[in-house]
Parts: structure tokens; C-alpha cells; sequence
């Protein structure tokens, strides 16, 4: 199991992170899974603070996310507790237990209700959280609470992660700034389970919960729900966003009215940032592929045409090999089930535009699609030419080392 | 290019395959792109031949599938012409037109009209068919034909398929026998191209059109429509039936009344049959998966819930690391977007049934489990536990073989 995976070679550096008023956190050593790593993670929040969440689409989710559901009808967080190692999922009521059980412990320590505590999990499937080592590691943890942890937190909720990812923006919300910061972990795997994509982000802006919701929705949607890697789901998938209320600005009650302008364009790009570092890390990936439709009758369409091509085993394949393959491209296309007619359609790669209305370019220029080709990003473009619906979405190339990663023995 | 890919484990040997009266058939090398064997296949049909046909539902279809389309209103055939290395895909008019030579080149030699010429063809995407080439073989190709060269049109049609496939089956309709043979191709690589699934079928039957093409249709839809190899679905896929009424049985108007019970079982079993040496022909497949599907709430769910299962990169990886990884069907389930009660769900691997009611089986005995994950034939079960829909697919595992098939640059 202790197999070591080499950084993949489309990291990014971890940005300095600042402080956000209102959060502690802090990482600690429970032994869960993992020896000799930070395994438990816990933020702890000013009272006040909203929150927001966005999970899962499975229909066998993991206990956490049972969890968090429930507790984000109450709309305030005070603490977030997040373990590595096990995902607590599949785990019938034993597993519920192990949740129910963890909170009570953060929310003694936080001096809270346990409704206020979330909960996310990520590692082995089927094996119920061992609860008693992680309230046992809670209280010493509770007591390294402090502002300036965030890169030992990105590093504490990895499982097989290459690398931890994080990043940061400020917003202008009227004659204030806000600041906010979120790491997350995706793309790495825990033999024998999935990879889950978890996200943790924390803002000092004062927002109403149901305002700090549609936020996060409409950033989810532009950015982790516009990758894939290998088109499987995760059980776990959570994304919060804690919205602390201790920066000084205008009083914020609804989303419309242009105040929040600056502040969910900020937002969409930290998730954005965040998403694509978990693409980066996508098992054995070697390539980072931009699919981008346009003239689609729909968005919602191009989307769909967009992850077809985007989950074609064969399309990824063929970049792995760095082969400008627009056939499969075109075979991607067809098989969405989207409207889309073959002699309008047009495919370019790398910015060259390789098959237009129906057929081959007569005589383009093959040089830079191959240089294209042989670089880290890989650009594809498909116009359907049918309507102004357009998409882009992201993923990896399919390599040898996914199945390395994913197809090894269980020891 | 010329990799030599071996046989695949999973491969079954050719069975002795019977003249079909009303049929002549044969194969020649035009060197469309491949040198040194067979690449040209024809059959001519007596006159009265009925035909059936199911195509690809991709959008981006090829120039023979709209001809085959068109073909197929007029109800009868007279020969079908087949290449391989070329599949006159996303070729626009001058494909169109070289699809419409082909077959006038045919109908001249058969004595009959183009619009009873039906054709395929299966390799390079993008480049117009060198028709020139195969209209120059067809005459000699003719003068050859013969009722007993099933075999060698078996061999003809392959493109980097790595075992020939073909099937037989008897059937009683009322106090006459007819006989079924058909041939198949798919899951080999010609690169650049996807693996396309070509099958065509003749019988000595008697069977109006109509009635024909309800048989065909319901024989794919439990056989060819229930695997996949990689998710991924070409632009050419064409199944043809063709029944020549030289057999003497009770006449056939209508499909119902039982008289096509025992003829649509054989159909059915025969393209079974070749379904599923397409799939043990799947690229780089070492391991041939069925994945059942019961206690759906109606069997297109359960079909979507076993196809979700047989796509996962993640289900496939893990078979061929041979691990039973149960965690991995559960969150494949979960993902299908289909009706799942988490807590009621049952798994088995090769007949164990592993997970059960929400967790983990305690005790179950992993022995019979691991023994069966070495074999070369691995049957998962799900049971949903909500109704009465079920579903039967099959695939293969995904291997380091298909990054090299499909990954390989292009030279």
C-alpha cells in the first residue's frame, strides 16, 4: 500500500495564504489510517458565522455528507472536523453513529451544538470511522487552534494527493475587503477506494446564509462541476464555504443589486483555481486538457458535448500519446446524444483549426498541433455551429499511470 | 504503425460455419491501406432477400451508414460490400460520392439496382474512401464468390481485431429448419480511428422486411446493445440481417403467434454469441465482466445502473488488478443517476455476496472471492432491492493494453 507516487508533473506551488478573522485551524496526528502524517483536521469559527455547502450527486453517499446536510439547515457553523484515511461511507448505522459521535466531541470543545459542526471523511470505503481515535486526538488538536495553519491544513486532508493544493483572493464588497482562502483534495486514491474531491473555504465577508448558498452554487457550477478526470463520482464530494462576518462592509441581504459583483467573481475564481489543481493531480496525469464548446443550441448542451469528449477513454488516450487525434474528437461528438450536425462541425486543437463543415482542413499547417501537442496544456476546441450555447470544462490525459494507480493489487 | 498485438487470452476458436442458400461470398485484397491480406469483402444475395439493419446512434455517422439508411427503405438486398483501413467518416460530399460509386460498381456486377447494394466500411477517419481501388477489385472479387467462404469474409473484415469472429445457429419455424451464420469485427485498432463494430448475418428464412427488422432489433438490444468495451461508441457501427427465403418453411407474415419463437431465441443467442466475442476482443482486455443488475425499479434502470458499472475507469482498473473492490461497484451505483437506497443495497463478486444492507458482510469468506478474481471470467451482482427491473452487461477490464493500443503516437 505504501507505494510512493511521484509528484505529478503538473503541480503548482502552494500560494502564501493569509489569515481569515474568525478561523482557527489546525492539523494533528490521530492514526487512523496513516502513520507518521497529520490525518485529522479541524477549523474552528467565530460564533455567527454561515455557511454554505454543495455535495455529492451519489446515491450512496457517505455518513459525513448525511451529516452535513442535515446540519446545514441550521445555517451556522461553528467547527469543521476532517479526517483522512476513511471515508465512513457504506457503513449503515454503525457509520452514522462513528459522525454523530465525532461532532458531539468538536462541539464540547468548540462550546457549540453539535448541529453546528461539520464533518467530512475521505479514504477506505466500508470500514466504519474509528471514532474513539479521532476524539481522542481532538482536545490536544483543539488547543494548536491558530489563524496562520492553512498550509499545514491543505497538507492534513491529502490521502494520496501529490501535492496540496490551496489558494487565495480578496474582494471588494462596497468600501470593504474581504479576504478568502480554501484548500482542497482530490485526484489522489486510498487503495481501494476513489478519489474524492473535498474543499474547505472560509471568508471574512458577513453574508446571509442563503446569499453565501447561491454563491457557492454558481461557483461550484463554473468550476469543480466542470472537471473530471476519470468520470467516476465519489461518494464524499463536499465543498463548504464559511462566510465568518468579521470583515467591515456594507450590509449584504440579497444577491442581486451588483454588491456581491466583485466578490463572486472572486469566489468563481478560487474554485476554479482549486478545480484545476485537482485536474493537475488527477491520477497519472501527465496533460491538462481544456475542452471548449461553442455554437451549441444550449449551455447546458455544450456542457454535455464538453464531458463527452472530455470522458472519451479514447480522446484521452490519444493525448497521452500526444496524438492531435480529431477523429475521436468527432466520435465524442457524435456519441453525446446532443444535437449537433457533422457537416457543420469544426474541431481545432492547440488554436488550429483541423476540421471544418464536415471535412479535414484542406492543407493546414500540422507543425504547431504538434508542438501543441507535445506541452503540458492541451487546448481542444469544437464549434457545433447550431446555436450560441457554449461550455468549457477540464480534464487529464489517461495514462499508464492511472492504471498503475488504480489497478493495483490490494496487499 | 505495424505493431503486432497478440491474440487476446480471452479469444474463442472459429466454429465450422455452414453455406447459407442464397448466399455467395468472398474476399479480395484492393490494398485500401492494408498490404499483403484480405481487405474487401462482398456478399451477393439471391433475388427476394429480405434485410434488416440497426446502426449507431452517433450524430456524426459515416458515408456507408446514411447510404445503408437509405438502402434500407427499399426493403430488399442483393450484396453488401465491406472494407477495411478506410471508414469514410466525416468525408462530406466526396464521401458521400464515393459510397454511391461503390455501390453502382457493385450493382452492375450483381445485376441489380445500387439501391440493394449495402456497404460498410471501417478504419481511417477523415480521409475520402479510395474508391478507385475497390471499384478496380470488385470484378475479380465477384467472379470469385461462393457459398462456402464464411471463414475468410470473417478474416476479411478485421482491422486489428486479433481473433476472426463468427457464430451459427439452426432454427425450426414450423415443420422447415433455416439456418443463421454471422460474422462480426470490433474492439481492434486501426490507429487513428475508434473501434468500430460491424456484424452482418444472413439466414435462408423467409421473413418479410418488417418482420425481419423487429427480430434484428430485439436480438441487438439484449446482445451487442448490453456491452461496451470503453463507453466509447464509433461512427460506423452497423448490424445487417438478411434472410434469403431459399429455406422452406410455413409462411411468415407477422411477428407474433409463437411460429418465431425458436428462429428469434437462435437470433438472438448467435448475436449473443458474437456480441461477446467482440468484447473478449476488447483492447487490451484480459478479464471478460458480467455485471447483473436486479431489484431495479424497471429494466432501463437497471440496464443504466449496470452500464454506469461497466464504464467506471475505476470499476475496470480494479478487475484487472484483480480486487474485488466492492467500495468501487457501490460508488459506480451511486453515480448512475438511477433510483438506490444505499442502505439496502447488495454486491457479490463470482456469486459472494460481499456488501449487503448497507455494510460490509461480517465474516464473508474473501476465499471463493479471490480465487475468482484471477480467473479470466468475472461476475459482478447488484442487487437494488427496490423492484423488479434487471439487466444483464458485459465488458472487459481496462489494462495497460489499452493506453498502448490507444495511446501509441502516430507514425
Amino acid at each position: 500500500m505504501a507505494k510512493t507516487i511521484p509528484t505529478s508533473p503538473l503541480a503548482v506551488e502552494m500560494p502564501a495564504l493569509p489569515a481569515v478573522a474568525g478561523v482557527k485551524l489546525g492539523t494533528a496526528a490521530a492514526g487512523i489510517r496513516y502513520q507518521g502524517r497529520d490525518d485529522l483536521m479541524m477549523m474552528e469559527f467565530v460564533a455567527g458565522t454561515t455557511v454554505a455547502g454543495v455535495f455529492t450527486q451519489s446515491k450512496c453517499p457517505g455518513a459525513p455528507v448525511d451529516w452535513c446536510r442535515r446540519a446545514l439547515r441550521g445555517g451556522t457553523a461553528r467547527a469543521v472536523v476532517v479526517n483522512a484515511g476513511n471515508a465512513n461511507v457504506f457503513t449503515g448505522k454503525a457509520g452514522e453513529e462513528a459522525a454523530r459521535l465525532s461532532a458531539e466531541a468538536a462541539a464540547q470543545l468548540s462550546g457549540c451544538d453539535a448541529g453546528e459542526v461539520f464533518l467530512a471523511s475521505t479514504g477506505v470505503i466500508g470500514e466504519v470511522l474509528p471514532h474513539a481515535k479521532l476524539t481522542a486526538a481532538l482536545p490536544a488538536l483543539h488547543g494548536t487552534l491558530a489563524p496562520d495553519n492553512w498550509a499545514a491544513a491543505a497538507r492534513g486532508i491529502m490521502t494520496t494527493d501529490t501535492f496540496p493544493k490551496a489558494a487565495t483572493r480578496t474582494a471588494r464588497i462596497g468600501e470593504g475587503t474581504v479576504t478568502i482562502v480554501g484548500i482542497a483534495k482530490g485526484s489522489g486514491m486510498v487503495a481501494p477506494d476513489m478519489a474524492t474531491m473535498l474543499s474547505f473555504v472560509a471568508t471574512d465577508a458577513k453574508l446571509p446564509q442563503a446569499v453565501l448558498q447561491s454563491c457557492l452554487k454558481r461557483a461550484v457550477d463554473g468550476s469543480f462541476n466542470c472537471t473530471t478526470v476519470d468520470s467516476d463520482t465519489s461518494t464524499s464530494d463536499t465543498v463548504l464555504l464559511f462566510a465568518t462576518g468579521q470583515a467591515e462592509h456594507a450590509r449584504v441581504s440579497r444577491l442581486s443589486g451588483g454588491v456581491l459583483t466583485e466578490f463572486q467573481a472572486a469566489l468563481d475564481e478560487l474554485l476554479h483555481d482549486l478545480a484545476l489543481q485537482v485536474v493537475r493531480d488527477g491520477e497519472g496525469a501527465q496533460k491538462l486538457i481544456k475542452v471548449e464548446v461553442t455554437g451549441a443550441v444550449t449551455d447546458a448542451s455544450a456542457k454535455r458535448v464538453a464531458m463527452a469528449v472530455a470522458n472519451s477513454p479514447l480522446v484521452k488516450t490519444a493525448i497521452a500519446g500526444e496524438d492531435a487525434n480529431w477523429g475521436r474528437i468527432v466520435m465524442a461528438v457524435g456519441k453525446a446524444g446532443e444535437p449537433a450536425d457533422r457537416d457543420r462541425l469544426s474541431v481545432a486543437v492547440g488554436g488550429t483549426w483541423m476540421a471544418r463543415d464536415g471535412g479535414l482542413v484542406p492543407g493546414y499547417d500540422e507543425a504547431p498541433v504538434v508542438a501543441h501537442m507535445k506541452g503540458r496544456e492541451i487546448d481542444i476546441a469544437v464549434d457545433l455551429d447550431l446555436g450560441r450555447g457554449s461550455a468549457t470544462v477540464w480534464t487529464c490525459d489517461l495514462t499508464h499511470g492511472y492504471i498503475d494507480i488504480n489497478g493495483s493489487y490490494r496487499s
